[in-house]
C-alpha cells in the first residue's frame, strides 16, 4: 500500500488524507465553481490560464499559472474552456502526454459536431486519456451546494483507470458517478442535458389538440345550444361540466393509442408473413412513446375521477338536487325506485372504479424503480394483460354509462352526438381487431411468425 | 494508449471508433437478433454454425463460418445455443483457450440443472473466461427496439476484464449491465426471468379466498335476505355495495395479517428463550411475503376509498335521501341535529382518512426507490411504528363505524352477524397481544432475547 | 485463470465453486450472525476470540482459534468488534499485514470521533487494506433473514482489489454492494445508521406548531363562539371541519415557504450584486430542505382532498341540506338559481382540482427514480415552472374561496379574520415579490450576477 504504489502515484487513490493536486484549464464560471468545490473537499486546486494576473473571481487558496506549468502540477486537468478554443491545446500535446483530460463542455444543440466534443478533445491530444464528466451539473448547483436535482455524473472513457480516479474525485463532491463505458458514449453524454422531455413532446402536442377540438365541441352542445334555444347561462360550465367530458374521453382515446400501434404492427407482419422486416418510421416512434401516451392518459383520468369526486359538492348540483326534491314535495308525489336505474348508475360507477384502480397499478409499475424490479416476464403480463384488461373496463365503463341514450333524439343537438360517443371510436376498433387477433387461425401464425418463422424467406434478401 | 495496449488489444477498450469482431455460435432467432442489433451498434459479427450455407435471415452484413473458423476471428463470442448442444464445444476447446464465452441461455424451468449453465460451461471449456449476460432480454425486445421493460442486463463472470468488456457490449446496444460478481451468482441470474410475481402469490391467493367468502356471506345477508322476507330487489348492491363491505374488511384483515407474524415469532422466542433456534418453515414464508400482503391490503383500502366517495353520486343513494326528505316534507316533520350521530359520523370518517393517509405513506416508502434512501433505523421507524399506528386507526374507524349497532339485534339476520364484525377479530388480536408485549415484564426479556441473552444456553447445542 | 493466478490466489475470485475462508473477531452478537450467514452461503468460517473455549453459541462448523491462529487462515477478517477494542490489534501486526480487515463498526453517536473508526483501524494496522462495510446491516435483520429494509450495503476502501472481494461477500449473502470509493467515505458511511430523517426535523417541527396555533384559532372561531353566542354545540367540528380547515392553510404555507428561500436569495444577490458570498446558514439550511417542504406541504393537501370529498357523506351535512329543502317546502318556496354562486363555487373547486394534480405530479417528480431520469433542465422546469403555477392555483383556489366574504363583517368573530386569510399572507408575498423579479430591468442583472457577473468585483476579496 505505500513502497509498491508509489510509482504509479498518480493512478492509485492515494490512503492518506492529502489529496492530489488538481488543474483545471480555464478561469471561467464553471470552472471557479468547480475549484471552490474541490478546494473545500480538500483538493489542492491549480488554475492554468491565459492571463496569470490573480482574479478576484479565483478562490483564494488556488493558484493561476500559465496553462503549461499548471499542466504540470497535476495528473488530472479538467477542461473548463468551449469546444472552439480546444486548438490551443495543440501546442501542449507533449506535457499532456498521459495526463488525464477531463472533459466537461457542452453545446448549445443535439449533435451539433460531427463528432462529440471528448472525443475531439482525444483526437487533438492523442497521448492523454479524456474522460468525459460532469457537463451534466450545472455551475449553478455546484456553487449554490443545493443540488435538488439529479446527483449523478455520467462517466466515460477509454482508460479504465482514469475513469476511475474522475470518478473518485465525482464522489468526494458528494456525487453520483456513473460509468458509460468508452468515450463513444461521450455523443449521448453531450446531448442528454439538453433534452426537455423529448419523448413527451408527441403525446401532450397530441392531447393539446384534441383537448382544444372536444373544448369547442362540448361548448356548442352544453353551453351554446341551450342559451340559443332555452336561453339558460350555463357559462360556468367551462370550470367543471366541460373539462370533466374532456378528460375521460382524452384519457379512453390516449389509452386506446398505446394498444393500436401493437395492433397495426400484428397486422403487418401477418400481412407480410415476417418479422424481418423493419416497421414504418411512424410506427416506430408511435411504439417508442406508448408508455407517456399511456401516463398522459392517466393524468387525464385522474383529473375525471377527482372532477366526478366533487360533483356532490357544486353549488350548481345542490341547487338542482334541491329544486328537484322541493318540487316533487310541492307536487305530492314520492317516486319509487327505479331498479334499471340504479343498476346502470352502479355498474357503471364500478367499472370506473375497477378501470381506474387498474390504470393506477399500470402507472405504478411505469415508475423506472419498479420495473426494475420487475422481469419481463412479469412486465409483460402487467402491462399487456392488465393493459388490455383496463381498457376493457374503460370502454365498458363509456357504454354504460351511455346506457339507452344512444338512441334518444334528444341527445343530438345539432345533428351533434354525445362527445363521449366519439371517444368510443378508436377503444371499440382496438378490442375488435384485437379480439379477431386471438383467433388461432390467426394467432398461431402470428406466433410462429414472431419466433423467426418466415411464410416467403426470400422476402428478406 | 497505442503502443503498450497493442498486446493486449483484446482485453482493453479500443479507443478508435472501430469496434472489435464479435462471434456469435448459432443462428436460431436470439442469435439472428442479437447479430442484427450489434450490426447496427458498429460492430463486425460472424455467425458460428454447423452448416455455413448462407441462410436469407443472417443478417447481410455478417459473416457465416464453422464454429472453429469463426472462434477463431474474434475474442469474444456469444453462445446463442441451447444447452443440451454445449457438448458439441469440447473438441474446440483448444480454439476457446483465452476466449471469453458469453452464456446467454435460459431453461424452462427453475433450478431444471443442478449447476447453472454457466458453471456448466465453464466446466466444459475450463480454458475459456465464462460471461453470464442477456438472459434476461427477448429476442423479440431486441429486434423490435421497443424494449419498454426493464433494459437490466445482469452480468456475472469470474474473469474482470471479460465482464468489462461484455458491460462495454451491453451498453453499446442501448441496455444496462448489472454487475453480479461472479459466476456463482449464475444460477439466480438464469432463474429470474422465469418468475411470474413469486412473491404475490400466497396473498393473491388468499385475498381472492376470503372475497369469494364475504361476497357470499354479504349477498346472503343483503340481497337475499331481503327478497325472502321484504320481497325487495336490491340485486345491484352487487355493483357497488357489496364490493364495498368486501374491500375494507379484506383490506382490515390483510393489514393485520402482516403484523400478525411478527408477534407470533415474539411469543415463539419467549417461551423458547432463545433467538437462535429457527422459526417453523410457514412462520419464515409468511414473514417474507408481508410487504406483498400490505401492498394488497393497501389496494382494498384504496378500492374501499372510492367505492364510498361515489356513494353521494349513485342513483340508488340519491333516489333513498330524496324519499326521505319528500317523506319528511310531506309529514310536516323537521328533525332536530343528532349531536351523537355528528360525533360518531365524522370521528369514523376521520379515523379511516387518517388511516388510510398513513397507509398511503407506508406504501410510498415501500417503492424500491424510497426504502433504498433511507436506513434501517428510518426503515423500522416508518413500517413499524407508522404501521400499528396505521393498524390501530383502521380498526377505530371499524369499531366506530359499528357505533351501537353491535347489541341491535335488528343487525343479525338469520343469527349472521354484519360482516364488518368478522373482519375486526385478527386486527384486535394482534393489537391485544402486541399491547400485552409491551409490557415491561415481557418487554425486557424479549429484548435481551433480541440481543443474543439465552434463558437455557444449552438449548442451541 | 490457473497458472498466473496461483500466485494472487487469495485476491482472485475462484473459479471453483469452493469459496475463501473467513475470519471473524469477536464472537458477539453481530459476529455470530454474520458467521452463521457465511456458513449457510458456503464459507468456511474461523472465529478469532480471547478465549477459545467453544461457546455453544457459535455456529457448529466454525472453529474457534486464538486472534493469531485464526487470521493466518484466512484472507479476509471481519472485525466484529468495538473501535475501543481495537488496540489489542496492535501487537498482530505483523500477521494482519496485506490482509483485508473489514471495519464493520458503528458509534453511538454522529461524529463520535474525530476519524472514522475504519481509517483509525488503518492508522492501527498500517501493513493491512482496510474496507468499510456492513455496518448499515444489523445483526437482527441478518439473523431473521427478512430483509425487508434496504438491501444496501455501503463499502468503501483503498485498495481496489480488497473492495472488490468484499463486495462479492455481500453479493453471496444477498445483499446489493454500494461502492463509496475510497476511505474517505468512511465517516459518512459510519454516520449514515444513526440518522433518523435529518432533513425532515424542520418541516414537521414548523408544521407541527402550525397546526397547534391553527388548531386552537378555528376552536375559538367555530364551537366556541357559537357555544357562547349561539348555545349550539359544534364539538364535533373537531374531527372533520376543522382539520379541513388547517390541512388547506398548511400546504398553502408550506408550499409558499418551499420558494420564498429563493426568492430571498435572489434580492439578496442583487443586493449584493455578487453570487460569490455564502448566504447566511439558516437560509442555506432553508434551502436545503425545500423537497421535505413541499412534500409534508403535499401530504396535507392530499388530506385536505379527502376531508373535503368526504362532505356529502357526513350525518352533520346530510342533516343541514335536508333541513334547509324540508324548510324550502314548507314555505312552498323554490329558489332560482344563482349563476355567481355557480361559477365561483365550480371555478374554486377547479382551481383546487389543477392545483392539486400539479401538486402530486411535482410529489411524483421527486421520487428518486424519477429525478434520476430527468436532465437538470427537465428537474428545472418542473420544479421551478410548474412549482410556481401550484402556487399560483393553489393561491387563487383559496381567493375565489373567500370570494366575496372578505369584506362581510359576520366573517370577523371577536375580531378575528377567517383562518383562510391569514394563511394568504405568505403565498401573496412570495407571488408579488417574484412576479417583481420577473420584470427585465430586476431580471437582467439577476441572470447576469447568476453566470458570474459582479458589480463590485472586489467585493468577494
Amino acid at each position: 500500500m505505500n513502497k509498491n504504489s508509489s510509482n504509479t502515484m498518480a493512478l492509485t487513490p492515494n490512503t492518506s488524507n492529502k489529496r492530489e493536486t488538481v488543474c483545471i484549464f480555464g478561469t471561467g464560471d464553471f470552472g471557479r465553481a468547480l475549484g471552490h468545490k474541490l478546494i473545500q473537499s480538500g483538493y489542492p486546486v491549480v488554475f492554468g490560464s491565459r492571463s496569470t494576473q490573480v482574479s478576484s473571481l479565483i478562490p483564494k487558496d488556488a493558484e493561476v499559472l500559465s496553462h503549461a506549468e499548471a499542466a504540470q502540477k497535476a495528473a488530472i486537468i479538467i477542461m473548463a474552456i468551449q469546444r472552439q478554443h480546444y486548438n490551443f491545446l495543440t501546442p501542449l500535446a507533449e506535457i499532456l502526454r498521459g495526463k488525464i483530460l477531463v472533459d466537461i463542455s457542452n453545446n448549445l444543440k443535439i449533435n451539433q459536431y460531427p463528432e462529440s466534443n471528448a472525443e475531439y478533445l482525444a483526437q487533438l491530444v492523442p497521448g492523454a486519456k479524456v474522460v468525459k464528466a460532469f457537463n451534466t451539473v450545472s455551475a449553478w448547483a455546484l456553487q449554490s451546494g443545493t443540488l435538488d436535482a439529479s446527483r449523478q455524473v455520467f462517466v466515460c472513457g477509454d482508460n479504465m483507470e482514469a475513469k476511475q480516479m474522475v470518478m473518485d474525485i465525482v464522489r468526494a463532491l458528494g456525487l453520483t458517478p456513473l460509468d458509460q463505458g468508452t468515450l463513444l458514449a461521450a455523443q449521448e453524454i453531450e446531448n442528454y442535458p439538453l433534452q426537455l422531455f423529448p419523448m413527451w413532446k408527441f403525446p401532450i402536442l397530441l392531447s393539446f389538440g384534441l383537448i382544444v377540438f372536444f373544448f369547442f365541441y362540448c361548448l356548442i352542445r352544453d353551453v351554446i345550444y341551450p342559451y340559443v334555444y332555452q336561453n339558460t347561462d350555463f357559462s360556468f360550465f367551462i370550470a367543471i361540466s366541460i373539462p370533466n367530458r374532456i378528460c375521460p374521453i382524452l384519457a379512453l382515446i390516449l389509452l386506446a393509442l398505446v394498444y393500436l400501434p401493437g395492433v397495426l404492427a400484428a397486422i403487418m407482419q401477418l400481412y407480410r408473413g415476417t418479422k424481418y422486416h423493419r416497421f414504418p418510421d411512424w410506427l416506430d416512434k408511435w411504439m417508442l412513446c406508448r408508455k407517456q401516451l399511456g401516463l398522459v392518459a392517466l393524468a387525464f383520468a385522474s383529473l375525471h375521477v377527482l372532477y366526478t369526486l366533487v360533483i356532490p359538492i357544486r353549488s350548481f348540483v345542490r341547487w338542482r338536487i334541491s329544486s328537484q326534491i322541493v318540487s316533487q314535495a310541492l307536487n305530492n308525489k314520492t317516486e319509487p325506485l327505479n331498479n334499471t336505474n340504479a343498476w346502470l348508475s352502479d355498474s357503471y360507477l364500478a367499472l370506473g372504479i375497477l378501470g381506474f384502480f387498474l390504470f393506477v397499478l399500470l402507472g405504478i409499475t411505469s415508475l423506472p424503480s419498479v420495473s426494475n424490479n420487475v422481469n419481463w416476464r412479469e412486465f409483460r403480463f402487467v402491462q399487456s394483460k392488465l393493459g388490455y384488461l383496463t381498457l376493457i373496463l374503460c370502454t365498458a365503463h363509456t357504454l354504460v354509462y351511455g346506457g339507452n341514450r344512444f338512441l334518444s333524439p334528444s341527445s343530438y343537438r345539432w345533428y351533434l352526438p354525445n362527445a363521449y360517443m366519439l371517444s368510443l371510436i378508436v377503444p371499440c376498433i382496438v378490442l375488435v381487431v384485437k379480439f379477431v387477433l386471438i383467433f388461432p387461425c390467426l394467432d398461431k401464425p402470428l406466433t410462429r411468425i414472431r419466433q423467426g418463422w418466415e411464410r416467403n424467406p426470400q422476402y428478406s434478401e
